[in-house]
């Protein structure tokens, strides 16, 4: 047999391994032949290293060269030479040297693949890239991005490690809740007609570890939802999950800045600014229309409504009648943009249900507008100083219910900058939101609610606003936003029984509800429960983010598509009846797509 | 709010912190009043701490801790002061001081728990424990083995990133697959009718990882198999799961090797020395019975066929005529066992189906037993030769079938070593077992199988008795057994499709046979495949033997119990209609148990 064992990798030998004899293995990435000579550029997952095949040296072997094709597996043996001056390829790590082959052994052959691995120019369709992820993952590009995934992997334990925190693996196979999103459901066969659930979070788990006294807790977490899904979203995805006890938020938050200045740096190279600023939720609505604000450029959202109420323009008039809100932003430099362009932001800010997008430009010092005449010139110069407009540039306006008008804006925000170029590229700009609302109004059931869930602990300074003023209670949640996305979120947790008591009455909750709904986890609470907090990151995002794709399945080695498919395994698929009568459940005779 | 911030846990305070000032928080353990003085137990992860309080420091906090009962949670301020002469605790790491207590916030208070907590000297049942696991961990001992985990996972991480592998998350929403166990099910509601399975181990993702280059991967990762439970099974277990290219078994063992002797190095301290021995299956089977021989204590078996057919002993003439065969061992020191004691081992061994257990004591220079009549001077001479028997030993004999024979022999030998006190204590010995069968007869189908899977290479050597005399070929698979378990097993896999093909011939697959069980898998592994091979290592068993546990639920935060219920979840459990409507699946109403 031969001995395939490498003595090098492809990505690895220099000038200084000149008259070394090697053994190198791989894949046949691309052949020339050139005057006699045959060039191999032979791969793995290290790099690539060019490999001459002389009929000089050794006959048989050059031969068996001129039959190799793309993407066979050979092994060489053979000596480093300096490439002919000239022919030097700066590109290429290895580019200085190749490697004259005198042993060549084919360890296997290969069909010829669906799409091209060596020519990464070309844009492959994804669900074909996906039914072959093994070539694809071959090309390169989702390789990098799953060894980035690795080494954050990787670091993000040992970090938490360094920090007293322990990792512990909670089950797969859990309980259905009657909360949340929708659960996947596995049969159980032991107990017919019983499921188990996989976890959608290890939530519970992760407190009753605290109340376990386990102290610090963590976990690299799959986690599972069965909802119809968004570009962004996997049925199956990962939690950096952690939890701590007798701890505040200023402590967590300080151990995750430290954990995100490490991947940064560990993965990217990058240092990343800590602390991170702070933002509360209500200033983030206000100035960006959302709990998620993109930070790597300005164009602050301004309420306008007394101005407006000062104009006679009637669609502004009347939607501050009926209990709507005027907010506007300024895109600096836009008075250039054309009535199709502006026509077409019109049309954007309509998918979000907004009726009409006012606009004025500044030029010459004026506002121009098809509806200034509205607004007298003391309002104008109201708005003027308001939204900071100045020569040249353009101020969109929008009148409508509170939270359409916020998304809209912040959609629209986001779309100019892009449109723009007005977000520099390898900028990570983090934000902390906190003093999210505790309690939201549930008008149809004449009720509060909880906005995250009853065991999140209100704000310590508003605890005396619970009997007058609940809805203006904020909560100890944060949440932690990079460019614009959510990458982490968490709380504080309630541990006093008669506070948390309190919250329950204040819901509602009948002790019949309380017990359906969370009966064996209040009774964990109820045996000594320390102060606890936590947090769950989104790996899958934060690799993203750290890679540069907006593609989640790019960070995935084996994803699912949209429609929960993979296309590579076939599966979900039928199955066995007999599987089905041991776990005694049936499936609809017709079934309805 | 009081700030429940600690300073110090409760196991670090020395006698170098006296005069310190500090914040602990944590849980009573326990309470006693002792003239005047109330002095608490302090607890957490990390220890115990001693507070007093005394009604001359602060009168009002003297008064609340009489009110302080087991498992509430407290959070203290106080002075670091030495204990009384004479009132230290050797036993305690914090045993010289105390922590004279100035004020105290009672966090939350605890009911009266199932069981103590602070005595770990009363025996509680299983099913309590596992109901109230978050009162179990509380207890120490569990937490001390999830620990103990958590140290083994990072450093398996940590070494196998340096040298050079990489880890990959496979999903675990994957195809149910037509061998092996039986799946858990996971009906799709986007596609119903539909379903994915849970993965009972990810041997087909791994190997594709090395179609797709990746080289060297590994995953500690969650298996599902749905199965009448063992003693020591769950339904989800944990293996540290690893592939490699362009490598040798030999390489890969000395990887293995190097990280078993890290782990017992980290987690336990201990030394281990490497390189382990090796095994062939034969000289297992022959010499144990088994192939996963425990080697912490000696006691061979010996094959007798050939004494035993020159003997006058119709039982073991009869089952040698039959094609039986005749097996013994020779328990040092065993003539002082009883005729009550060897009518027990008789009992067991007939559990196996063993008719009967013949024994001899070798006393006086001379052997005694019932049966010794049917030996001849000249035959007793050549059994006290073959089985190395001197005087004050015992030997049993066991004549059946060879697979009974052999299975018999090995209980008999681990309980009689166990009965006897024969296996050392924190002894750990290690053996590869190598040159397992390649190919089993199925007598049925009148047809070869794989005794693996059609994957496993064939032994290099033994390739030229393919034609000739396929059972008698060995396989490239290896297992790692230590004290008497297998903790992992792997093989080299088939690279070269020729070799493949001649496999599946053997084993009279046909092509849509083989298309229905491997057709995808066949298809990737037609693009190129690199030689490869792996292992993988139970990781539930590795964590059991580094905390000298045999109970599997010890070490495994959330087990399951023998019938696959979680009993503080109380799960799986029944769910909504709807949630069943939308997967279009149904529960057969009437359930026979």
């Amino acid at each position: 047999m031969f001995n395939f064992v490498r003595t090098h990798d492809c990505g690895i030998l220099r000038k200084k391994d000149i008259g070394s004899s090697v053994t190198l293995s791989g894949w046949v990435h691309r052949r020339r032949d050139h005057g006699g000579l045959v060039f191999i550029d032979l791969r793995d997952r290290y790099g690539l290293t060019q490999l001459v095949f002389n009929p000089k040296i050794n006959p048989a072997c050059h031969l068996l060269s001129e039959k190799l094709r793309s993407e066979w597996v050979i092994s060489v043996q053979g000596k480093v030479i300096q490439r002919t001056p000239g022919m030097e390829n700066p590109k290429l790590a290895t580019g200085e040297i190749e490697v004259d082959v005198f042993e060549m052994e084919i360890l296997s052959t290969a069909k010829t693949p669906p799409f091209s691995i060596c020519d990464d120019s070309i844009e492959v369709h994804e669900e074909l890239r996906l039914k072959y992820r093994y070539l694809d993952i071959r090309r390169g590009d989702v390789a990098h991005k799953l060894t980035v995934r690795h080494q954050a992997m990787l670091a993000t334990r040992n970090y938490l490690s360094q920090e007293g925190f322990i990792e512990i693996s909670t089950p797969i196979l859990g309980k259905s809740t009657p909360e949340g999103a929708r659960d996947y459901l596995v049969p159980s066969r032991v107990h017919p007609g019983n499921f188990y659930a996989l976890p959608q979070s290890p939530q519970i788990f992760k407190q009753l570890l605290m109340v376990a006294g386990m102290d610090r807790y963590f976990q690299i977490a799959q986690c599972f939802r069965d909802e119809d899904l968004r570009a962004d979203r996997q049925p199956e995805f990962t939690q950096i999950d952690l939890e701590m006890s007798f701890a505040t938020p200023e402590i967590l938050i300080a151990i995750i800045e430290r954990l995100v200045k490490k991947l940064f740096r560990e993965c990217c190279q990058l240092e990343i600014s800590t602390p991170f600023p702070t933002l509360s939720h209500a200033v983030c609505m206000e100035k960006y229309g959302c709990d998620r604000p993109d930070m790597r450029f300005e164009m602050p959202l301004y309420t306008l409504d007394d101005i407006a109420k000062d104009s006679t323009f009637a669609v502004f008039l009347e939607q501050l009648k009926e209990g709507g809100i005027v907010k506007g932003l300024c895109v600096k430099g836009g008075a250039d943009m054309t009535r199709k362009s502006i026509e077409g932001y019109t049309e954007f800010v309509g998918r979000f249900g907004i009726q009409g997008l006012a606009w004025m430009k500044m030029q010459d010092n004026a506002l121009n507008s098809n509806i200034v005449k509205f607004f007298a010139p003391e309002v104008q110069q109201r708005l003027i100083e308001r939204m900071h407009i100045e020569n040249g540039d353009l101020i969109f306006m929008v009148a409508d219910l509170k939270p359409r008008t916020n998304q809209a804006l912040d959609h629209l925000r986001r779309k100019i900058a892009r449109d723009r170029n007005l977000i520099p590229a390898d900028s990570y700009q983090f934000v902390w939101v906190r003093d999210f609302p505790l309690f939201s109004w549930n008008a149809e059931e004449q009720r509060l609610e909880s906005e995250h869930h009853p065991f999140t602990s209100p704000h310590p300074e508003d605890l005396a606003l619970m009997e007058t003023d609940p809805l203006s209670m904020r909560s100890s949640g944060y949440d932690l936003v990079l460019n614009g996305y959510e990458i982490g979120g968490g709380s504080q947790r309630i541990h006093n029984g008669e506070l948390q008591q309190k919250i329950f009455e204040k819901l509602k909750l009948t002790p019949e509800e309380l017990q359906k709904k969370f009966g064996f986890f209040i009774e964990a609470l109820s045996y000594g429960t320390p102060p606890h907090l936590g947090m769950a990151l989104g790996l899958d995002r934060l690799v993203m983010l750290l890679t540069g794709t907006e593609n989640i399945r790019d960070v995935i080695a084996f994803p699912k598509t949209q429609k929960a498919s993979d296309l590579m395994l076939e599966c979900p698929s039928l199955v066995a009846k007999k599987q089905l009568n041991e776990l005694k459940i049936s499936v609809e005779e017709e079934l309805e797509y």
